[in-house]
C-alpha cells in the first residue's frame, strides 16, 4: 500500500518493486494515498446510515458495528478488500517525524478497524493477518549514523517499534524487516544506484525471508498480558527485534 | 492544542485543565483539531503562489520557502502564531495505535516546518522551541500491564520515544512527563474520578517540574550526531527515559 513518494528519488523504489512482482507472475495492486485524496481523519462520516450513540461516539465500537452490517464507507471497504487478498503488504512511505506522514496514519486509523483487523482474541500471534507479510520501506532525512543506539535520533529499532509492533504485529502480520534507504536526497547518483541494487538484491529472496522475532501469545498471561515468569528467559534467549518487551535487558541490534 | 476528545469520559481531563489554567490567570488557547476540521495531509495546497518545483516537489524545503516569504496556509501560518506565543503546550489526545490519532498527526507534519520549528543548526537542546514545555496527555485503550518491559505492548518508555524525542524534543521543546489515563473507558466512575483528582494534583505543580532527560547536543559529534566517547557514560549515569540513545544498557524505568 505505498504512499505516493514526495521525492522523485523516492519514487525509484516503488519502480523497481512493481517489475519485480510482475515479473514473479504476481497480481500487484498499489494504493496511492495521495492520488487517491485519501481520508486521513478518523470520523462519524466513515459510517453510512446512523450511528449507535452519536452523542458519545466512539470510533471503535461504532466502526466494529458498521463493519458487521455493512455499513463501513466505500474507500475502506475497498482498502480492506485489497488486505484480505494480499500474501505481502509493503508500505513505502518517506519517514516524516519519526513514523509514517499523516496520510498513511489515516490508512491505518480507519482501514484497520476492530473486528476486520483485530478482536481481544484475535491479535499478535493469534492475529487475523497472521498468514500475511508485511514490511515497512521508507526514505530518511537523517544519516544513518543518527539512528542507532549511540545517535541522537536513537535505535531505530525503538522509533520502529510503535508501527511494527503496535500495528503490523498486532494484527498478525509476518513483520519482515524494514527497508530503509537512507537519505537519499543527500546521495549521490551513485550512492541511490547503490541503494536500489542492494533492495533489487533483497527482493530475490524476500518472500522467503524469516519474520521478525515477537513472543507469541502463550507466552503472555491471559490476564495482565505480563510475559509468564517461565517465559522471560526464553523470549529474551531468541530476543529479535522486540524494543518494546525488553524485560530491563539490553536491546538487541538490528541485524540487517 | 488538544485534539477534540472522541469518547466523553476523556473530555473530562481538558475541562479540568481549562478551569485549572484560568484560576491561573493564564491565557488558554485552545485548538480543537477535529472542530476545526483541520487538514491532515501535507500537500502542496499547504502554499500559496507559485511552489520553486512542482515536478520534484520536497514539502520541507517547500514549506521552508513559503514560510520566508509568508506564503503558507492561513491554518498552518495560525498554529504557528499560537505556538510562538505558549509557555506550555499540552496535547491531549486518545492514543490510536500507539501514536497520536492521523489528525494531530497531521498537526506536526503540517505545523512545524523546517525554519519555523527546527533547522540543522537549531534542533534538539538547541532548539527553537527551547524555552517552551510541552508534555503529552492521553487515553489508553489498553490497561497499564500490558504497557511494560514485560508486557505485551511493550515499555511505554519506548513507544513515545518517537512522539517525545523525534518531535517535541527535536523541536527544542522540554518535555514533562506523560500524563497518561490508563483504559478509562473500562474504569469505574470512582476509577475515572480518582484519575482526574490525580491530574489535578499534578497540576498543581506542574510549571515547577524537571524536563525529562535527553543527552545535550555538545554530548554528541557534530558530523556523526553519535555520542563522543567521553559522553556516553555520563550518559548513561543521567539516563532519564531515553529509551532511543540508550547505548546497549538496559532502558530505565518510566519513575512517574
Amino acid at each position: 500500500m505505498p504512499t505516493r513518494a514526495l521525492a522523485r528519488s523516492v519514487q525509484l523504489p516503488k519502480k523497481l518493486l512493481w517489475r519485480f512482482l510482475k515479473s514473479k507472475d504476481c497480481s500487484v495492486k498499489v494504493s496511492d494515498l495521495y492520488a487517491m485524496k485519501f481520508k486521513a481523519t478518523a470520523t462519524a462520516e466513515d459510517i453510512t446510515g446512523e450511528v449507535k450513540n452519536s452523542e458519545h461516539f466512539r470510533y471503535a465500537e461504532e466502526t466494529k458495528l458498521a463493519w458487521d452490517e455493512g455499513r463501513l464507507s466505500a474507500d475502506i471497504t475497498e482498502e480492506q478488500r485489497k488486505l484480505q487478498e494480499a500474501d505481502l503488504v509493503i508500505f513505502q512511505f518517506p519517514m516524516y517525524w519519526f513514523t509514517v506522514p499523516a496520510i498513511l496514519k489515516g490508512w491505518f486509523d480507519r482501514v484497520l478497524t476492530l473486528g476486520f483487523a483485530y478482536t481481544k482474541e484475535k491479535r499478535y500471534s493469534n492475529g487475523i493477518f497472521k498468514k500475511t507479510k508485511a514490511l515497512l520501506s521508507f526514505t530518511t532525512g537523517s544519516q544513518e549514523t543518527m539512528f542507532s543506539p549511540t545517535g541522537i535520533n536513537g535505535d531505530m529499532n525503538v522509533t520502529l517499534w510503535p508501527l511494527q509492533n503496535g500495528i503490523l504485529h498486532y494484527c498478525g502480520f509476518q513483520v519482515l524487516a524494514p527497508q530503509i534507504f537512507w537519505a537519499p536526497a543527500d546521495a549521490t547518483p551513485e550512492g541511490r544506484s547503490a541503494m536500489l541494487a542492494a533492495w533489487n538484491t533483497r527482493l530475490q529472496g524476500l518472500l522467503d525471508e524469516k519474520p521478525l522475532f515477537y513472543a507469541p501469545m502463550d507466552c503472555f498471561d491471559c490476564e495482565s498480558f505480563q510475559l509468564k515468569p517461565e517465559s522471560v528467559e526464553k523470549c529474551v534467549k531468541e530476543f529479535g527485534p522486540t524494543a518494546g518487551t525488553h524485560c530491563g535487558k539490553p536491546l538487541p541490534l538490528i541485524t540487517r
